[in-house]
């Protein structure tokens, strides 16, 4: 039997210190997204599922980029894009651009489930998703005043707000692997645009060593193929921090930055990021852990 | 300097050997795609401008799964997907469901140039390329009687047709690479739905040691990462067509099957493909060689 493990992230970037109010909700999310995954883990339940029921938390959630609380469009939008790899099996199910979906990585499972396609984006993606059963909500309840605030300082300066995500990588006590990730974007993307989360090899990728999931300029992440650049080291027989590391290297050789978290079959987790990074992890020979800044 | 060399593929699957008349003409706008390639790599241009030019006469000819001929969606709509990686850079740029651009591989290297984005879709991935001066064309010039005609056999059988897609891969005099991607998806695909083709590392990739493009069951090439599993192999020193076979059993071991070109630095032309593909290609020291059946 294997060691279950399971690590999460809000997204990476510069995060102000000062609002402890924010701090305070967003921690607390962690812990409850982590939990809710742990819970599964503990009674021997798959990976896929505790990745997915810990992406729903922080979805559900408006301290964090992803479902209520995604960063807006250009246009003032919501456009959400999800991925879930399940790494025993190698199946796949990956959104983009969403607009009326409530849980966009709970659409990506019944996409991974259902098929006949891998990834989907825009108004066919929801209406297949919608007719195998997701979800949907009024696109005006996942907008929060945080990103409305986000996006009027975006169009004063040009300058994007810190790159936010979630995701979850799990291993289980059967030794299987997966991995999930969803987002609302970059603050003041051009409507249209895809990151690197929905993109299998890119912010997002299971296999039967490790499950990965990325946070961070997307552009740079899908330029280097990040996720699977990182795994296919793990297959090669380097360390797992080692290959987040020499991977991370390729992301900013091509000008993005971020982190992401890995989970191997042996249980290790590692979480690696260039800035501050709402993260948390467990395992079953290690406490429950909630961390926000580089030096936490 | 390094010797030129190019290839292109038309798309892979059972051809039937009957239509004298279809398989003239694709032989003809293969060699024609061809030599639009070479002409700009014999006078010492830049990989990235022959995959693109090559592309483009393809996108243009009726006979293949890309622009004008492109394969259907189950609502008789054309969705092309098209992604250009240039290797020498790492730059790339990649658009999904597009439906009203006449060379979709052109507005991909705009996105590749100008940004800010790698990867768009949908009406705003349309928005932006032609912002930015695309060529647009009228949606119903697209559609040809061969795409209808197999629209309709999909419909009663619910078998897929062939699975069509263009590509270019290119080694120039200054050793830099670069791949283009091109396809309209699969017949009947559902609205929305993205192939490999568009995602960089999936049906797409070039880098400093070799530039690859694959056509195929687009399902099977995104769960495997396909283009950055055989990628990552050549990095890892492993011969290109051994690399490709490796990477090819695994779309086999994820339910696919289909087949690519690569090439590398030193020249090496690689096609591979379990069934036929349409197929050319060139080198300093090898003519210009068309083929359409695995035993041509």
């Amino acid at each position: 039997m294997a060691a279950p493990a399971l690590a999460i992230h809000g997204g990476a970037g510069l995060i102000a210190r000062g609002d402890q109010e924010f701090l305070a909700l967003a921690r607390a999310g962690l812990g409850r997204a982590l939990r809710s995954g742990t819970l599964i883990l503990e009674q021997g339940g798959p990976a896929l599922l505790a990745v997915e029921a810990a992406v729903r938390v922080l979805e559900d959630d408006p301290c964090f980029n992803a479902g209520r609380g995604s960063a807006l469009t250009s246009e003032g939008r919501v456009e959400m894009d999800a991925a879930l790899v399940d790494g025993a099996t190698g199946r796949a199910g990956a959104l983009a651009g969403v607009t009326t979906l409530r849980h966009p990585i709970s659409a990506a499972r019944l996409l991974l489930e259902r098929g006949p396609h891998v990834l989907m984006a825009g108004p066919g993606a929801e209406r297949h998703a919608t007719a195998l059963g997701a979800e949907t909500i009024d696109p005006a309840l996942l907008i929060t005043p945080r990103a409305l605030e986000q996006l009027e300082r975006f169009r004063q300066s040009r300058v994007p707000a810190s790159q936010g995500t979630v995701g979850a990588v799990a291993c289980d006590t059967g030794g299987r692997l997966a991995a999930a990730t969803s987002t609302g974007g970059t603050t003041g993307k051009l409507p249209g645009r895809i990151g690197d989360s929905p993109v299998i090899g890119a912010g997002t990728w299971a296999d039967a060593r490790c499950a990965v999931s990325a946070t961070g300029l997307g552009e740079a992440f899908l330029r280097t193929a990040f996720a699977h650049a990182l795994a296919s080291r793990i297959a090669a027989g380097i360390a797992a921090d080692e290959a987040a590391h020499q991977a991370l290297a390729l992301v900013r050789d091509s000008g993005g930055n971020g982190g992401c978290i890995v989970v191997t079959r042996t249980g290790v987790i590692v979480t690696l990021q260039d800035d501050d990074m709402f993260r948390a992890s467990w395992s079953a020979t290690q406490p429950a852990r909630v961390a926000i800044f580089r030096d936490d």
